[in-house]
């Protein structure tokens, strides 16, 4: 990444995220290249960062997408993702998004327990559709990742065990409004390790071959996504070998895989920067002051999850500190107890690994409008997202102020 | 309190909150007759719940605005509370924050650094105008709280201790672009304890009197917010004694004193309704899933909160469950291992206490549309924010895909 981030900040302001599509490019190409032996779709996470353009640029390079919400499925639709590459997940979809998800014909449906599967029947039947089923199963394996983001076990809400799974298909195979088309798994978010993924694929593809022996062919295998990226000094699971475990559990089946990576693709891609307000000791405890804060970047405060941090000034001189927001909370940090040379008012701060689960779970929190995004391919900056204004923000209740 | 969720949700579909404005109506005259033995400005602590129609009520009741962000201070301005009852604080005061404060000319900026009134004073002589400065005092008390709600001690960012405070004073009164007017505590939200809050505004008293005695006299003493409510079995403050207890540290100073709650006024008056989509059982574990979810109210997830919750049918048969929403992470939760009734689909589940802190931090994660916002007072209820659209939402980035 060779980003002026300086440059970026005199022409758009502080705060924003800046992502790198050039990455985004290379990330999504080596998952695609690792799953060149098969028949494969990349379906991206839409929910890691769902910017309409980055989905766009996702889309011109061939993939599809993986969405939780009609709402993602909309955005995907928008920007061309062709409604065959499109899968709707989520553990509680509402009769409408289903309803909608039936008429815009996409893929399928992942479905996520035996009472959703009637639902989705019933409105199929309405609607006189075949809905085209795969089925979520939780492979009750501990991915080894944080609580929040841990979805394999059975105490987590996602999918069903294998024996409610095989019962799911063969009210599929036997209704006229549901079609079999598919299985999914996912254990979890930011894996680094391999073991955990390649026990539950095998659990799945053992099933799909149970499936077949009682005339129940799929056609989709989909090992969800997961793949960790490096925030810290995280050893990473290779690719390649990723692929080839998951490849080889596929060995005599006509089956096309799909994986559904989101912080993989966009997560080193993105960057957040902010800018130094001032600095304050407070007793013993050094605080440095920043434009931004927790509305726009939450993940510190919600799953005590660590950033690379970087003040870009020549400033050698580290002392501890905490990196805090103007948000009025103890809550609204980017960083407690780090190292950070001394600071003066309109430095720039750089958050690293700020591409995936981080705009998209911003707020208008303080009354603060959610910051721009830039987009940055071939070095040529462009406005991606405006910077939302108190206009904005009011926009919805304005009206029935009297 | 006494609204027919049920009919609510058939005019304005599901999730939505529901804020009863007579509540907060008592909840403020409560607050204020406490403190009728002096002048007092009771200012409404707007980022508990930001809503203009919320604090539009609260205006007419004669409340004051205590504003986090220069967003906050344009919407307390834009229904009617007058510029002479708004108070600015927080840590990181943007210059043209600051900027736009002094031209709009409210009562006084809250000043929490030393740093902060360098520029407040730089700021106000490029303008040629007289900044009124209140100071935030640092008591290094601990209120007993949740840390990321506690705010009072040295460890927390805010504030100032004694000393420099003195020395901000006394920097006021020299110069000629800064008048010294008030003087301001907090030291935590949802405080169940009074003797904390009682030795702060000891401290700050003392420091009023050790200020007159060099001749800086004071106008205002804001002794924060913080009263706590009641989600569960909280012994609360008692207002009155609360009340007493302040006045008392203040007898003998000619000042007003300035209370900022936030919680206290609509925490209890809001009341969050999602209907259930599914039930599930995962090997041991029941999930109720609802249309509800983390994006919508994040306090469960971010502080572990409790809210009281209730499902609004007649079932008596209770086991134990988690209560979910559709959101794509084991974190988006609304309660873990709580004991409620079998549940139909679309039945509606109440979550009280959601009036504080609720809304406001609501994203658009998994693109959910935020939801709508009702108030409903002498019995009549109305719309007062729109439930936010597909549309609204990609507002911002659609004009730049290309």
């Amino acid at each position: 990444m060779n980003i002026d981030f300086k440059k970026l900040a005199d022409k758009y302001q502080t705060p924003y995220y800046v992502y790198d599509f050039d990455y985004i490019s290379n990330q999504y190409n080596e998952l695609k290249t690792a799953f060149k032996a098969r028949k494969s779709l990349i379906a991206y996470a839409v929910k890691a960062n769902s910017n309409l353009s980055v989905i766009k640029h996702l889309a011109n390079l061939g993939a599809g997408a993986d969405c939780v919400s009609i709402g993602e499925v909309k955005r995907a639709l928008k920007v061309g993702i062709p409604s065959y590459k499109i899968i709707f997940s989520g553990v509680g979809k509402i009769d409408d998004e289903i309803r909608t998800a039936l008429e815009l014909d996409i893929l399928m449906i992942n479905v996520e327990s035996a009472a959703e599967l009637d639902r989705v029947e019933l409105i199929a039947k309405e609607l006189g559709k075949v809905a085209r089923i795969s089925i979520r199963v939780n492979p009750n394996i501990d991915p080894q990742t944080h609580p929040y983001i841990s979805t394999g076990l059975h105490e987590n809400k996602f999918g069903v065990d294998i024996d409610t799974a095989k019962r799911m298909y063969i009210q599929c195979n036997n209704s006229e409004n549901l079609e079999p088309v598919g299985i999914h798994c996912h254990i979890g978010s930011q894996l680094t390790q391999l073991e955990p993924i390649k026990e539950s694929v095998k659990i799945v593809a053992d099933l799909v071959k149970n499936l077949k022996a009682i005339k129940i062919e799929l056609s989709f295998m989909d090992v969800g996504g997961g793949l960790g990226i490096i925030y810290n000094e995280e050893k990473l699971i290779d690719t390649n070998e990723y692929a080839q475990a998951i490849l080889e559990t596929m060995f005599g089946l006509d089956i096309t895989v799909v994986c559904e990576p989101g912080r993989f693709i966009v997560g080193n891609a993105g960057t957040f920067i902010t800018k130094v307000l001032y600095e304050k000791i407070n007793g013993e405890k050094r605080f440095v002051i920043v434009d931004g804060a927790m509305n726009d970047l939450i993940r510190p405060s919600l799953y005590n999850a660590y950033h690379k941090i970087e003040v870009l000034n020549d400033n050698k001189e580290l002392s501890l500190c905490n990196l805090v927001g103007p948000v009025c909370e103890s809550g609204d940090f980017f960083a407690k107890d780090v190292e950070l040379p001394k600071t003066k008012h309109n430095d720039l701060v750089a958050i690293y690994s700020a591409g995936a689960y981080c705009f998209t779970m911003a707020s208008n929190y303080n009354t603060r409008g959610r910051v721009a995004e830039i987009a940055v391919q071939n070095g040529v900056d462009k406005l991606i997202r405006k910077r939302e204004t108190f206009e904005d923000i009011i926009a919805l209740e304005e009206e029935f102020i009297n």
